[in-house]
């Protein structure tokens, strides 16, 4: 199985480390051989080849199994009236793989209980699988400015088309059958056109190819509330680009813990990419206390859906689940008193 | 001062007739006189005349001091399909009085503190002010379809000028002098042309005309975050009307209670539209439990801003504290075994 890493910038590096650390313990304990191959993108591909997404690395990761990123990004690339930026490099690789959804469990750790903002009778028992469209919606319109002075207007354009609300909403239908056989819809259908044409076709969907699946629809406003004050009602939940931006972000916030959060990005066939959901944190890039286990659960992730190895990701997870109960936390997770762990160390734990 | 009032559909007409007797309580109280006349707007107006705003209102509200709405909309237009939908009388009354800036104060009720869905130790302290930017943004962008079968294709323009961005931006900035000093923009710089340009205005703004406001900026989805796990760090917030839109409904269930929020909607000149932030609530409407507190407390940021009547709006604001010390609680508010009054009569002892 040959695996690109794109270890990206900041405290990418170091966490894309730990977790090649675990593959190779898996390879060794279960007998695969992994290919490990290293490439360039973000804003250390900017810095090097003037592109956040070289060429090269486009190449490698068509020819991969599999993709595993560390994050991209930080102060040094982040001048507004920069040529191009880190999250370019992103943006595009989702494209060129087509890569258009984006899978975001969002669980609470046993472990990490208390660590939630919100309180424990509201949060518990929360486990939602978030499906963000990733290819489409605004961020890939068409935009410009046009007019002068007090006049200049800039603009982007929020698109989707049947095929690519189709093709994620069977997506998340699919897995909500493989699991509660919830499914709940997000858009803004009472002001956006897009949103209309989301909420029409995912309704035909729904009716004539998951009759079975218990389906609902929900505004973006409201959703944004109902991850406060009810997450634990939701199971599946699909959505456009930009909306899933937010409302997974800010449902990373309920388990307490962005450092324990994987996600993967899925195209029709083909590699799949695999990170943490949190970013590159330059404010502690190079210390060595960066949390590495959100990128070892990405690993997991890959194991399981892009190498069809399930015995080796719940390996993995349960490992993790172990560290925790024993007690190990990195500085992001170290509550009262206790002693943190480095990077690596966690890493080698697991 | 004459007064119009937009009762609307589900709850709206009984909350907005309690709000009006507390209005009207002030005046005798005062010495004041309101001139009150209501007109349709919302679905009553569809039902009534095919248009959700009707000329005679808008021509109503233009002429009127100040405004005050109760809600828009519930199942009975819900239909994806149908011509207009009550959401449109509301965008357009934004739109036709140049109603450019909502704002919409988020505040820990004492008397209702363990309401609040987040721990004790991270949302004590908050007070937030948002400036949601109306009249623009992807709201109000051309839309459209074209294309046929699977690539049948609708969308929307997502559009900020200059001139839109500065003056919300400068609104923002002289509310933050009053206030702690402190403004947060918030945009999606790193993957949108109009956020781009909204990042690069508002730095020019405050740089130029507030230098002495402390000012920074945040990007959307770790605003969603923030807003969950260190609500008590912002101030006063600005943003584009789809962030708006989002992050204030997300905030608005920090104080764990829907039904005790206002917000303000106003213009360079002419009249400001007041409103209380929940919706029309059709499952309660007609049965007189409705929470008339946010609609109340509405009615006082009317007397404030549109009527320069600073004393009568901490009348009403006191008055609504008063009676929730006193263990007035409406349904929504009621909790471990407190009989609930009823909407009637939580206006009249207010
Ligand atoms: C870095 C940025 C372009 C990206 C996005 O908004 O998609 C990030 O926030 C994410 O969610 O992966
Ligand atoms: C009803 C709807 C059009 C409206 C909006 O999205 O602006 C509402 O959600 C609000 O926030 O006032």
């Amino acid at each position: 199985h040959s695996i690109v890493l794109l270890p990206g910038d900041g405290i990418g590096p170091e966490i894309v480390t730990q977790a090649r650390g675990v593959l190779e313990a898996v390879a060794s304990r279960f007998g695969h051989e992994f290919a490990f191959s290293t490439h360039r993108i973000g804003g250390i591909a900017i810095d090097e080849t003037g592109d956040p997404l070289p060429a090269e690395t486009v190449e490698a990761c068509r020819a991969a199994a599999a993709i595993l990123l560390g994050a991209v990004g930080g102060p040094k690339w982040d001048d507004p009236s920069a040529k191009t930026r880190p999250e370019a490099g992103l943006l595009r690789i989702r494209k060129e793989l087509g890569l258009f959804a984006n899978l975001r469990p969002i669980k609470l750790f046993d472990e990490l209980a208390d660590a939630s903002p919100l309180r424990a009778e509201i949060v518990t028992g929360t486990d939602i699988l978030f499906f963000r469209e990733l290819t489409g919606g605004v961020y890939f319109g068409e935009s410009g400015s046009s007019g002068e002075g007090d006049d200049e207007t800039a603009y982007q354009s929020m698109t989707y088309s049947r095929r690519e609300i189709k093709r994620i909403v069977r997506m998340a239908a699919a897995a909500a059958r493989e699991r509660s056989n919830r499914l709940t819809s997000v858009d803004k259908a009472n002001v956006l056109e897009p949103s209309r044409l989301w909420r029409r076709v995912a309704a035909e969907v729904m009716q004539e190819e998951f009759p079975d699946v218990n389906y609902d629809v929900v505004l973006v406003d409201a959703m944004a509330m109902h991850l406060i004050n009810r997450p634990a009602d939701f199971d599946v939940v699909v959505t456009g680009n930009l909306f899933g931006d937010i409302l997974t972000d800010e449902a990373s916030m309920l388990p307490g813990s962005l450092g324990m959060l994987p996600s993967a990005s899925l195209g029709a066939s083909g590699p799949g990419l695999y990170e943490p959901i949190h970013g590159s944190a330059p404010d502690i890039a190079g210390k060595g206390i960066a949390n590495p286990l959100a990128t070892i659960l990405a690993a997991a992730m890959m194991l399981r859906h892009s190498l069809s190895l399930n015995t080796e990701a719940e390996a993995i997870e349960s490992a993790v689940a172990g560290v925790l109960a024993d007690g190990l936390r990195t500085a992001d997770l170290a509550r009262g008193g206790v002693a943190a762990v480095s990077c690596e160390a966690m890493g080698a734990a697991v």
